[in-house]
């Protein structure tokens, strides 16, 4: 199998990049085709000790900018490592690609080159997030601003056969986010995607009431991509903000310093267990190929991470359960 | 000025009402009239020894249930504390209103029983948040699940003079909650009621970022009610399964016990700036008399502070402001 991998994507690249693609190749035995300027690809590993040997390079001279108009990546700027990775894909130069680069051209990319599976009316952007009974699927998260409850109940179904093969979720639970559980809550767009999963074959449970999201509320959640970056935005920002307070608490003085040693391993797991890059990044669902979208803020594990993620959609052919579940 | 206040709505009256009432007598000495069942209230008040001598009392002998249909406070549940105590303030008995009591209902009695002011399209449920940088008000947090750009203007008009004159921020800053501050973010809502508050004459800061909203994004953020309520719940949601993992963690053993010991002020000091209820409740903004909805879970101190609220509404003269500025 082999991942091709943008090499320029994310803030941290192509440091991180280069040697979480090094961890995959070591602890997974993934091929890797790094995608950018093999100059300073190879400078960058160079300098930094980073083992690249066995790792193909493909060219790509320039790098998709964050402040890049998305569409652009079509034409203008199909000279970026991002374009000429999808490219790759689509020719059949790798089984999967993983990028921690715009998101935005991520998702024209994945629509435009790679394409929809026939039948698949939208693709979503799925994101794996942390509750307190383990992780969930957040989908859409910002690939349609705006949706159908057709467009949410082929969520729901993508959502679950993914969670089922990958995360290994038995008979994953489908909740719309909502403000409250009774059938009557929300906008037309809830009300009638409520009736249409009522009927479907998923493990339909009604409304998931936002407030409960955090706590664990079910295991696949859709919502229409405004919404789900409300959702998503307001996770990471209320939970930054808040432990940014809480280490200023400890940092505060000598005495709240030495608290925290008697602490540290309970903080410890509970930050592992809120990191939501252990479950690698986004996946783009509903395109002909594994298209994962990796943390911006991405080190060289969560992007390793990310790839595990891509070899998983590859082995557990998820584009395939996908295209037969809902495709035409 | 005297307060009408609805001693059987929340989760603990009618005690921590009566006891929040008292408080609010000797802290503020303003007059309260508790509306609901005369004997249960005397018995109340008389078995925890709170002293309500010199309040009055207005008879209502049922209490408006959570699962009650909203619509039912206009007729059917015209009978209970928080149908009585709406139509007393319509007849002029006090100068306001506060309750703990359904959200849906207050919003329904606020609309139809105490009526919107004369030019303002919808009424909007504003409630004051804890950010980093203070408190900010968001509105609607759910009167209205689906809004125009309109609606939401004159949420920005009104949330602007309550911040001015009740929070005391000179030029409040208003912002759009949005995902992603550039102008072209967001759904036509979105886009249109960012036109329309760029021409405005208010301090319109652009799109506010969901995931700056707990950092502090804004004085007055403006959402159609679905939105607001989504991040109302998700800010309530993610900070409630942080604290409880947090508490668990110093729970964990004897020393991490002892621990608690050394940040217990700096912890203290934390959860204080995120109390919400230090600010008093939710308004009603957009009624022509002070219509306040306190929290369900509200103790004394946190109703004492709903009615500190509702006494700000009546000294600012906010429903003349209001009225004065977009009213017709």
């Amino acid at each position: 199998m082999k991942i091709i991998v943008d090499a320029f994507g994310g803030d941290n690249a192509p440091l991180e990049i280069l040697k979480g693609s090094r961890l995959a190749v070591e602890e997974l035995g993934v091929d890797i085709l790094l995608v950018g300027d093999e100059a300073k690809i190879r400078k960058c590993a160079e300098e930094n000790s980073v083992n690249i040997s066995g790792m193909e390079i493909l060219q790509a001279d320039k790098i998709f900018e964050m402040e890049y108009d998305p569409r652009s990546v079509m034409k203008e700027h199909a000279d970026t490592s991002l374009a000429v990775g999808m490219n790759a894909l689509v020719e059949g130069k790798g089984d999967a690609f993983v990028s921690a680069g715009s998101t935005g051209a991520i998702v024209v990319g994945a629509t435009f080159i790679v394409k929809r599976i026939k039948g698949v009316k939208r693709a979503a952007i799925a994101s794996i997030m942390p509750s307190q009974k383990g992780p969930f699927m957040l989908l859409d998260c910002g690939a349609n601003v705006e949706c159908k409850p057709e467009h949410l109940c082929q969520f729901a179904s993508m959502g679950s056969i993914y969670m089922k093969n990958i995360i290994g979720v038995e008979n994953p639970q489908v909740g719309i986010a909502n403000i409250g559980v009774e059938p009557n809550k929300g906008t037309q767009l809830q009300l009638d995607t409520y009736e249409m999963l009522k009927d479907s074959n998923l493990n339909f449970i009604g409304n998931a009431e936002v407030r409960d999201i955090a706590y664990g509320a079910g295991d696949v959640i859709v919502a229409d991509g405004f919404t789900g970056n409300v959702i998503l935005k307001m996770y990471e920002g209320v939970a930054g903000a808040l432990s940014k307070r809480i280490k200023g608490v400890f940092k505060k003085n000598i005495i709240s310093m030495i608290s925290y040693l008697g602490v540290k391993k309970g903080m410890d797991d509970f930050k592992s267990s809120m990191d939501y890059k252990e479950y690698g990044g986004a996946v783009l669902l509903g395109v002909r190929q594994p298209v994962i979208k990796a943390h911006g803020s991405s080190d060289a594990r969560a992007f390793k991470n990310a790839i595990r993620q891509a070899v998983g959609c590859v082995n557990k052919n998820v584009i395939g359960q996908i295209t037969e579940n809902i495709g035409e």
